[in-house]
């Protein structure tokens, strides 16, 4: 019966431990979407509001690893419960620093003007929307335990590569035409650059679900389509070199 | 003396741990040195030559997290040494986003033209000085289990972020001045940017080592003085505005 005990209370723990990155997750998921929204509505009131609610996510990341330390200490996990207990671990830090990335994106609304082209807008809206997928189901991978969403989840970041280098190419170019563009442009350029990030942040919980899983790391490195550290466009002629 | 064997090569594991962080520490210290080397010299050649040296502290990153796995499953440790294991789980995905971005700045070396001033390089290099101190001691600390240590670091980031902002401002204007300048100056605000959050990592892994000595994190917030996200130049009188 004792042992039962010890089992059963083990077993509770782990769930809630489960149940935090879950809730966790959902925080970090809205805190984007929002972050998002107020930026492209050039919502500075909001906006505020919206870097503010930063603080539920680190509060969560602390408890997280409160938990973990206190199971790790006390229950002294083996096998796949070890594994689970360090991936909450790793994967709670790649969704506070999701956090933090949505709470910059937020705080750099009110530098942004009207300048900045509807094209543009649109194609972070999409870049946007694109992570957030990838969030969601990155989290339910994790629940389920589900190594084949997990890595469908990886293979999707290279979309999202691909939308930012091209998105840092036309920002460059749109900044040439029109010097007012410069100061909004290039918080733009590093609005898509944070949503670029959070997408490695995803592919990153990708990676730790197929590790507590499978007990080892992905084989195959990840092919990186982001070719925008290399991106450059000439100011005399606007011709495009460069994004090998 | 069976006991004792135990407790013995536990230590050895113990050690050989902390003595992989410092080797860790060591290469992404000599990577960001080279990397700022290169891309203030633009020297592109040994740009892809530094860019290579990553996948060395890659590799590390992986040995030390089978390590804190295996060390976690056979000898389940408590108090003092579980911190030591789970601290090193955090610093060395420190170092490898630290070598991670070193990488990212020797990348961008090919997209500076010799258009860009000579004051932004040396701020650059500034930068790239202080954080090569700040990760030099919170390895210091870390192996000297030194939370004094830790803690200045923690307060000598407030100078990075501080030139940081200074510098973003700077080329904000430089580019509106002169639209060839927009493309090696956009990469230079990226570069500066890593640095920047090279001292962040460097602040967690003194948190990280507060954490292994005193079994919490320390209490106060940083205060954060980048004020970039929130700073803007006007194009037509370029003005200062923001920075607040």
């Amino acid at each position: 019966v004792t042992t039962q005990h010890i089992v059963h209370s083990f077993d509770k723990e782990l769930r809630k431990l489960e149940s935090n990155i879950a809730v966790m997750g959902g925080l970090a998921e809205t805190q984007l979407a929002d972050a998002i929204e107020v930026m492209l509505q050039r919502d500075s009131e909001r906006a505020a509001q919206v870097a503010a609610q930063d603080t539920r996510i680190d509060a969560l990341e602390e408890q997280i690893n409160q938990q973990v330390v206190r199971l790790l200490a006390l229950r002294q996990p083996v096998a796949v419960d070890l594994r689970v207990a360090l991936a909450a671990l790793k994967i709670s830090a790649d969704l506070e620093r999701i956090g933090d990335y949505a709470k910059n994106i937020a705080k750099r609304t009110r530098t942004l003007t009207e300048s900045a082209s509807v094209a543009q807008a649109m194609t972070i809206g999409r870049m946007g929307r694109l992570v957030q997928g990838m969030i969601k189901d990155v989290l339910d991978a994790f629940a389920n335990r589900d190594v084949a969403k997990a890595e469908d989840v990886r293979i999707r970041d290279e979309e999202v590569d691909a939308l930012h280098t091209s998105l840092f190419r036309e920002l460059l170019t749109y900044m040439m035409e029109d010097a007012r563009a410069i100061t909004p442009c290039t918080h733009l350029l590093f609005v898509a650059k944070n949503i670029e990030r959070i997408g490695d942040h995803a592919t990153n919980i990708a990676e730790s679900v197929h590790f507590m899983v499978e007990g080892s790391l992905p084989l195959d490195e990840r092919p990186k389509h982001d070719a925008s550290s290399f991106t450059t466009v000439d100011a005399d002629d606007n011709e495009e070199g460069g994004g090998g």
